[in-house]
């Protein structure tokens, strides 16, 4: 591999350019007209326009980003996050093309892009995944019965659904008939149709992702797993590793996604979503086929570089490191920094010194762009346990300075400074309930 | 310990704040007129004024620091590195005024400031010395003997002597008359004292240290070493961790200097200073009590906060690590960023990412001032290998900007780029044959 072009912008682009120098292989950037002063575009060996400010005809521009690789002559391009990252004919167009896609095989992505086809492989390689009645179903008998077998609490979803119509969360077998009843006749109402089924509810779980990389050559590892149950709105805000789940699940868990990464030949970096309801009780939720934005929290806990991994797994060789050589020490948080506001950054300053990792594509005179992710920085710190990596992360945000853009920097500080997240008493609902002030010790 | 006052500045008083801040101790930030915009005094809990700009009036103005302590209620003071850290009449001041100096005692601090002391001192610890002839005299056939049993090449020295006068390399007993005669004169008419010395001359050596850790409960520990053998006019410039002499002398080493700082009761941090030759040839050469510039390669790879170690012995806490528990993983470097020209410092970008640290006061608007040390910045990087390591610091000082004044960034570029460092070849004369074109391969 000799040039590689950087198919996103942001940090991720920043990170993925030092990783090719670092291996002494040529990038290329690619920007946006509203980019061209962009952090990534000025480090990289060369960068090329593609296109206007709106990322469908920038960044999600796949003809262009094709174009651009040729005229710059680039033999492989990195996807990075979001945008073309799981995009199955992004990958497909590319190897069509005979240019090297830094991930898995278009096939592959296609495969764990599509919910069900994902869920259906993962319990054939014997993963757990949520139960759930599996078939649908109009009346109550059935529906009673499958209820038994699942366990109450369980979800009553429409088969026809979305938007949370027809669904019902059903904490017994008492008032079920009733609550069918409802939620059947809502069904009917917003969709004609009126068949249901069942999942188990899982009762303010935690967020348990494995990291997992896998070569052209049939290895497989995992590199251990993080925690990432703060979330509000779907995002991910707050990432942990190592999780502190209990050590039989633990290693259960990375054995079940190392069986699931090798099920599919699995090649690249790729994250395994589990929610974890207590010990010996975890279900799969999907499989990312693309780095993600919560990786350092697990490459400064292992000391493995998990975006030179991936490229070099894309050039063909085999993972250097067998699971036994995987080892992990210390704890690691990463915060994520958002701009509730775009505009110039007219002051910064970012923390350093020990133990203090920053991931970031800002600097003071930047124009946060309004088109894009509002996540700016990434600061992560780590330390010998989690405790002190708690106390490090307090301190780190504490003195951060970005003056401009409105920032997320006092609500990090409000999560890492409560009690309940200090003792560790964490599950998806943390942030909603934190944000409610429902029963949270401050 | 409640609270620190932080006789310092820079990046010293930066890194200080955070340990302090990471422990919950209050911290006390002191400060010159010209620096009162400084990084450490904004992130400090609170500051005073000590003085003018120059040192003798502030940083090293004792009373004034010993009266912002007793109006800001510190009970402990951290003098960093300079300045007044390695300063025994301070030190007995804190003492006397019952305030904590964060460091060694005054007496250990007297005895191994004093050169000749020291030296006896570590003599009678088993430690090597360089060899000498210890005696002075004025005859030929005396020097003859001794240069025989210290070994050629000797250095023949003035017992009066300073500035070079009177100072000849001997390579072998050939033409020894005739160079005893030239000195012996020379030393006569510099001096009014013809009494010469030898000592060996250690060709080419490299700077190899030690980093102890002592309490106050007897125990002592080495945290590995680290090779400071890039000099320039006796400043170090890149200095890493750990070093690559011969496995069997570093052991010695290491052992060498627990058993030194055991001799002297030694508590705090402090550094062994070695030349060394080659297998089994090394030599004291001094031991500095207090923390070092470069101890961050110390910190990245072996997982130990020496500051907060620091704060931690002179608390009266026992190390919490023994010998066993102290663990060497992968290879870090320090380079130096140096300012050449104070001046506004008006475009700022500093390098992030995996395995990067960096350590500074800086930010974009600071002004560098005219009257303190010319290092701005330390740029740590860490990888698995001394190779990766020097790949990633070439990426990241090519990637560091910094406009307004000139810096060394293209000359530290220089080095890491240089064959011979790359291939290991360094010793404390390399940085003068690279700077003289002499011999070197680029």
């Amino acid at each position: 591999m000799q040039k590689v072009l950087i198919a996103n912008r942001g940090e991720i682009a920043v990170r993925i350019i030092r990783a090719c120098q670092e291996l002494n292989i040529h990038t290329v950037a690619v920007y946006s007209v509203t980019d061209r002063d962009a952090l990534h575009v000025q480090i990289a060996d060369e960068s090329i326009c593609i296109g206007p400010a709106n990322p469908m005809q920038s960044y999600l521009n796949q003809a262009s980003i094709l174009e651009a690789a040729r005229i710059t002559g680039a033999d492989a391009i990195h996807p990075g996050y979001g945008f073309l990252s799981e995009n199955a004919e992004f990958a497909k167009l590319c190897e069509d093309n005979e240019i090297e896609f830094i991930g898995p095989t278009s096939a592959v992505i296609e495969m764990l892009g599509d919910k069900a086809e994902a869920r259906s492989v993962m319990i054939k390689a014997g993963v757990p995944v949520t139960p759930g009645s599996g078939t649908e179903f109009t009346d109550l008998a059935t529906v009673l019965e499958q209820a038994g077998q699942i366990g109450y609490p369980v979800m009553l979803k429409a088969a026809a659904g979305g938007g949370g119509k027809g669904m019902r969360l059903i904490k017994s077998a008492k008032n079920f008939q009733h609550e069918f009843q409802l939620a059947q006749g809502e069904a009917e109402k917003a969709f004609g149709n009126n068949e249901m089924y069942l999942e188990k509810f899982i009762v303010r779980p935690r967020h348990i992702e494995v990291q997992v990389l896998g070569d052209n050559h049939g290895n497989v590892i995992a590199v251990g797993e993080r925690d990432c149950s703060l979330q509000q709105y779907h995002q991910k805000v707050i990432e942990e590793a190592p999780s502190s789940i209990d050590p039989a699940t633990r290693d259960e868990i990375l054995q079940t996604a190392i069986r699931a990464a090798a099920a599919v030949n699995y090649a690249g970096a790729g994250t395994l979503e589990f929610l974890y309801e207590g010990p010996g009780q975890y279900y799969f939720m999907e499989m990312n086929t693309r780095i993600q934005v919560e990786h350092p929290i697990t490459e400064v806990t292992s000391g493995i570089d998990l975006v030179q991994a991936q490229i070099k797994i894309a050039a063909g060789e085999a993972l250097s490191l067998s699971q036994a050589d995987v080892k992990q020490f210390g704890h690691a948080i990463e915060c994520r920094i958002t701009a509730r506001t775009p505009g110039e950054i007219t002051g910064l300053h970012l923390p350093g010194g020990p133990g203090i990792r920053i991931e970031t594509a800002i600097y003071q005179g930047y124009q946060v762009p309004a088109n894009y992710d509002a996540m700016i920085a990434k600061v992560i710190v780590f330390a010998n346990t989690r405790e002190q990596a708690i106390m490090k992360a307090k301190v780190a945000i504490a003195e951060t300075v970005i003056i401009g853009p409105e920032t997320n920097l006092e609500f990090l500080y409000q999560i890492l400074n409560n009690r309940d997240f200090n003792n560790d008493q964490i599950d998806i609902e943390f942030l909603d309930r934190l944000t409610s002030g429902d029963g949270l010790n401050g």
